[in-house]
């Protein structure tokens, strides 16, 4: 495994892998590091579909909030490069923040609509930070595909229609969350909480697993079903909601309230937003038609 | 000459060129259309430094603002492609509207500071047009070389800063302004002038060519200088002086009113914006020190 920290060694680590395989793959798999097994399941989709497999770790200040985590966002180079060896990644691209912003960044890559929502109502300027800086990385990258957990559906949806939009050659991969034994979704954010917070952040998954009951009733309508919802999760009391929202998914449009859930035929996803203390967790499910698959 | 109107044909033949020659190097033209000399000598320093040359021809609804020329901006590809073939072009790029924006566009790339200024304080909303259709003509052409006018000398610094701030691969190459016989820019939008508007179009390239004997005055501060300008200007009655603006270049920043010119130790810009009718004319000298070849 190959350990880069600027932009010009990983370039030339990759013009060199392509110049031996003109016909070979890159996959790309971004990340903030502090890797766990929803990342480790990104490379090894990564490692069986693509030809090399580049990992990049690099805390993005642009998308963290003056108030939020950026600081205290968690960090283990060692044990994050252990991991990404085991996932059978090739090439690790590290960069230190003056390295990605070397000067006062003018440019800015903004998506609209799809932004105003979910995450991006809480986190103003969050998701233009992160479509700049995966424009950035795909720049520097080149990858054929790129790999994205579906934990962050919202930022699925937005790299989606940045590429579409931009005609950007690379092909998005989404992946299914990956989950604790007990249900937790993984997230680096995990090792914040204490344990009463760790137990209690059951109820987004446990709310979100009952939806495969709650669906098969005929009557429910989508405003009722956001209700009860919110009355599982409030049964945790530790947790302080920041949204619960069904939307269509991917474009991430209001439902009317009183349509029936049943009658769906759109896909559509159920996302939460809940804070234990200072931290905020999220999880989804997105719901597909015709076979609804949660 | 190839001439491809779909983003996959352009794509395929582009891939094809490089397949054949792993080393051979992209050169890129965007435009769009109703060619000139102007344009011929971007095509033809690509033809000198390049072993292909592309060039695209297609007139951006996105940079046109509600109230200005979209629909009447003048179109004759017949001749451009002529004038493409003669001037080296290998392949052309002629995509409709629909094909560029097949669906309503929701990412936008968006350049701040230097766009606020100049052309874009009188145009807004124009540069992030630009600067979007520009990163989508990159994505589909991959050049590694693109030519622009310095006759849109705010445009090629927008570019230039978008280029840097997200890792695009493509070095951008800015080519000299070229003149008519008797000193006019030449400009696609020259073919709105009346006669009379012809004539007195002259009064900008004239003031920039005085720039060279007053910068030999000793004495004379950016103010005053920027008052001759105004002055030569104004000697003709039809024009209508959008700007005159003298600012540090390409970082387009305010310079001092009381700072004396001949003193100056950074690159400049002169910059004009005049209107004659409806039709909106820019002419500029870029000083370079420390020589400070106009």
């Amino acid at each position: 495994m190959i350990v880069n920290y600027t932009i010009k060694q990983i370039r030339d680590t990759i013009s060199t892998f392509r110049k031996r395989n003109p016909e070979g793959t890159v996959g790309f798999v971004p990340t903030m590091g502090y890797l766990h097994e929803g990342h480790a399941s990104l490379l090894r989709k990564a490692r069986q579909e693509c030809d090399v497999v580049v990992l990049s770790i690099f805390v993005n200040p642009l998308q963290f909030g003056p108030t939020e985590d950026l600081d205290k966002y968690p960090r283990d180079r060692e044990r994050d490069l252990a991991l990404a060896e085991q996932a059978g990644t090739d090439f690790v691209f590290m960069p230190s923040v003056e390295e990605m912003y070397p000067r006062p960044m003018r440019t800015q890559v903004e998506v609209s609509g799809i932004t105003d929502v979910l995450c991006g109502a809480s986190r103003p300027g969050h998701f233009a930070g992160v479509a700049t800086v995966v424009s950035k990385l795909f720049n520097i990258v080149n990858p054929h595909r790129a790999y994205f957990g579906e934990k962050d559906a919202q930022q699925v949806a937005v790299i989606e229609q940045m590429v579409a939009d931009l005609n950007l050659p690379v092909a998005i991969v989404p992946c299914p969350i990956l989950r604790e034994g007990d249900g937790l979704a993984m997230s680096s954010r995990n090792v914040y909480l204490s344990p009463e917070e760790r137990g209690e952040a059951l109820s987004l998954s446990k709310a979100l697993s009952r939806l495969r009951v709650w669906r098969v009733n005929e009557e429910l309508t989508f405003g009722e079903l956001r209700h009860k919802m919110k009355d599982e999760i409030q049964k945790s009391p530790l947790g302080n909601v920041d949204y619960i929202e069904i939307l269509t998914y991917p474009g991430l449009l209001p439902i009317a309230q009183d349509f029936t859930v049943h009658d769906a035929d759109f896909d559509y996803i159920v996302a939460l937003a809940v804070k234990y203390g200072a931290t905020r967790l999220i999880d989804n499910a997105i719901v597909r038609q015709p076979l609804g698959e949660v």
